[in-house]
C-alpha cells in the first residue's frame, strides 16, 4: 500500500449516510496501517470554525451571496493551510466531510451566474482538489425518512424540504460529470456494508 | 455643485491627521449643502465591523497572510454594498479613512510577492476605486510626535516603530505614483488649516 497522502471529500446530500461512511472508511484505513485525519467543512481548523460560527450566526440574509463566499473562502485557505496540508505533507490520508464541490453546489443553486466567481475564486486562493470525491447519491425521500429517524434532525429539514434535495442531488451528479476524472458516485440507497464496499474499493483503487 | 455621489479615501501614516482632515472636510462639505457618509476601514458597516474583530483578536499569527486578505475582501465587500453603493448611488459623498490602498500598501510590505494576488481579488470581488484619494503624506518622525502628543496613542507606536511608519510612508508615495489619475499628494506636516485648504480644494477639484 502506498504511504503518500491522498485527500478524499464526501459529497452528498443530508440524510444520504455520508458521515456514518467517513467513520467506516477511517476505522477501515486505520485497520490496514494508515494514519488518518477525518475533518469537515464549513469548518475544520480552529480559524476556520469561528469563521463558520460567524457565518451561520443571525439572520440568514445578513451576507450576501459574494461576501459569504469570500468568508467561506478563507475558512477553507485556513483549513487547508493549517490542517489538510500538513496531513498529507506526513503522508496522512485526509477524509473531509463536504469541500469545494459543496460551495459550487449551493452557489449553482442560489445564484447560478456566480459559478465563474466560485471557480476563479477557487483557482486564486485554494488552487487544491481532492484526489478522489466520493458522491453518496441517494433519492432525497429515501435520505428524508432515514434522516428523520435520528433525533433532532427534523427541523432542518423542514427548512430544506424536498425540492430544494432534489435540486442538490441534481447539482451533485452534474459536478460529478463536470468533474468525472475524480468523482465516484456511490448508491447510497443500501445497506451500509454495501455502500462502504463501494467506498474501499473507490480509495483502494487509489491506494495501489 | 454637482449632486451625483462622489466616493473619497483618505490613506496616510498614523499621527498623519487623516481623522481630522476626514471631520473637517465632512464639515465644509456639510455646510456646502452636500450630504456626506463618514466611514472607516477595516469595518464601516455592520458585517464588516465583526469581521474586523475576529481578524484583529487573538495571536497575531492565527492568520496567514491569504486569509487574512481574503477577511479583510469580505468585509470591504459587505461595506461597498451595504454602505458605500447605496450613498453613492443616493447622491451623496463617501468620505472612508483608508480603503484598498492601505491592504496593498501593508500587503506590500509584509509579502510583497502576494501584490498580484491582491490585485486578482480586488478586481474579482471589489472592482471599484475611490474617484479620489488622498494621501496626507508627512514624515513619521513628525507624525510620531503629533501621536504622542494624543492620549493613549503611544503603545501602538511602541509596537511599530519609525522604521516601519518610514517603509509605510514610501508605500504609499509608490501607490500614489501608480495611481496617479486618482491620488493628490499633500503635505501634512503644516498646520491644520493649511492641509484642509489643500483637501478641500482637491474635493472642489472634482465637484465642480
Amino acid at each position: 500500500m502506498s504511504t503518500r497522502g491522498l485527500f478524499i471529500s464526501f459529497e452528498g446530500i443530508d440524510g444520504s449516510g455520508k458521515s456514518t461512511q467517513v467513520g467506516l472508511l477511517a476505522d477501515h484505513l486505520r485497520a490496514r496501517g494508515r494514519e488518518v485525519v477525518v475533518t469537515r467543512e464549513p469548518g475544520g481548523s480552529a480559524g476556520a470554525e469561528e469563521i463558520r460560527a460567524l457565518v451561520l450566526q443571525g439572520d440568514p440574509d445578513r451576507w450576501s451571496a459574494e461576501t459569504e463566499l469570500l468568508l467561506f473562502t478563507a475558512a477553507r485557505r485556513d483549513h487547508l493551510e493549517r490542517l489538510i496540508r500538513p496531513a498529507l505533507a506526513a503522508g496522512k490520508i485526509v477524509i473531509c466531510d463536504r469541500f469545494a464541490d459543496s460551495t459550487r453546489m449551493y452557489q449553482g443553486l442560489s445564484r447560478g451566474d456566480l459559478r465563474a466567481t466560485v471557480d476563479q475564486l477557487h483557482d486564486l486562493m485554494i488552487g487544491v482538489e481532492p484526489d478522489l470525491t466520493l458522491l453518496i447519491d441517494m433519492d432525497p425521500a429515501a435520505g428524508l425518512a432515514r434522516a428523520k429517524a435520528r433525533k433532532g434532525i427534523e427541523e432542518r429539514f423542514e427548512d430544506f424540504g424536498t425540492d430544494l434535495q432534489t435540486a442538490m442531488r441534481a447539482g451533485f451528479l452534474a459536478l460529478a460529470q463536470e468533474f468525472a476524472d475524480r468523482f465516484t458516485v456511490i448508491d447510497g440507497a443500501r445497506t451500509v456494508e454495501a455502500v462502504t464496499a463501494d467506498v474501499v474499493a473507490a480509495v483502494d483503487r487509489k491506494l495501489t
